[in-house]
């Protein structure tokens, strides 16, 4: 039966200042990196010996992937990255703290952005600070101008399909570092978790979650490694 | 114009143990590591964007990779990670002290083996400490039991030819983290050396050479990127 372990990345300089991140490339702090150590020492003390690793474009979920992996004598793990595990693209609310965009657009607005299915909040405007498209490693990508969890779900499942569970099919263990919308989407997917009901699942930093996967690759056992900081999972499907 | 960067790693415990090391896995001391952001400083400085990045399956190589690339702000970049990118298998010599062995073997004896080109140490004994073969990330790969340096280029070249000079003449420019004699073997085929003359060439750790490619992937123009440590290049073919 395969195995598959996702570990969403830890705190990020722009966690840290409570900024919409999305696409932009925040590094992990020195907390984060911590949180990434944990996950890798955990993964290990559970006896999960992953023979591929996926990750994003995205430097928090690279560098979590990477310590993990140290800590797991696994550095020489075959690695994929995709732009498909980024995190979900935040807009024009990229780079906006958290409070001020509250106080700009309403408690209740933001709310319906960050906690809907299916509302994107409004574009990325031309000229932003936070554009990343025309960065290199996004070269010859159509990259969004933003992103509901249901568009996010939408260009993560392809990756999924095509390439991770095509792997899953011919026997390896895998492990995923990414961010929490991308995991949210494997989830709502692995899961079957009604739309209305994703948002509410929140999948903690630097705590990965292991599962067992049956031979239609649906989940038939899930557990979070550090029990103390589990949330509720959705019921296997 | 394909360009090619071969960065040697830096300092690993081992080295510093002054110990033939070959296939055992001995990771970068603190100067290693240091070495390696040096690199990554002097690729970034010189312009080198590279698309595409390989290096072995050992520690040393593979941290010596992500840390230049974190210098260069390209962590995203894809990695492909090969055994026949590994060093020379020093066979029966692994884990020795370099004065010992010559106290045991005598200096003249090791001289053969270090700087012939197609003699090898005698092979590595059953139950070794240092045999690596059981280890997971040489599960399914028939690892030698001792190499001579013509043994190194015989099983390195074919990735060469079927993987990393397929992706130049795809148009990737590329960075290739290994070790002082994968990578003298690489610059032997495309330098032309003759078998009695390349284990004269020494390759600085931490000092990549990039190399500009003709059509025929024939280099036409080399340099070591901190000249005030680099060796003779051999001349252009």
């Amino acid at each position: 039966m395969p195995k598959l372990a996702l570990v969403r990345h830890g705190q990020s300089q722009w966690n840290l200042e409570n900024r919409f991140t999305g696409w932009w490339d925040a590094d992990l702090t020195a907390k984060g990196e911590a949180e990434a150590k944990h996950a890798g020492s955990l993964l290990k003390d559970a006896g999960f010996a992953p023979t591929q690793g996926f990750t994003s474009l995205q430097t928090r979920a690279i560098r979590t992937l990477w310590i993990a992996l140290t800590e797991m004598d696994r550095v020489w793990l075959p690695v994929e990255k995709h732009w498909r595990l980024n995190e979900r693209h935040y807009g024009g609310l990229t780079g906006l703290d958290k409070k001020e965009t509250a106080e700009k657009h309403g408690e209740d607005q933001v709310h319906v952005w960050r906690r809907s299915y299916d509302v994107p909040p409004p574009p990325m405007e031309e000229g932003s600070a936070y554009d990343m498209s025309k960065d290199p490693r996004y070269h010859g990508i159509d990259i969004p101008a933003t992103e509901s969890l249901k568009l996010t779900l939408e260009r993560v499942l392809p990756y999924w399909h095509e390439t991770i569970a095509a792997r899953l099919r011919n026997g390896a263990d895998i492990v995923i570092a990414a961010h929490g919308n991308s995991l949210r989407a494997l989830v709502k997917h692995l899961f079957q978790v009604e739309d209305d009901k994703i948002t509410g699942v929140e999948i903690p930093t630097g705590n990965p979650l292991l599962i067992e996967l049956g031979d239609g690759l649906q989940p038939t056992a899930a557990r979070y490694l550090d029990g103390s900081r589990a949330t509720d999972l959705p019921a296997l499907p």
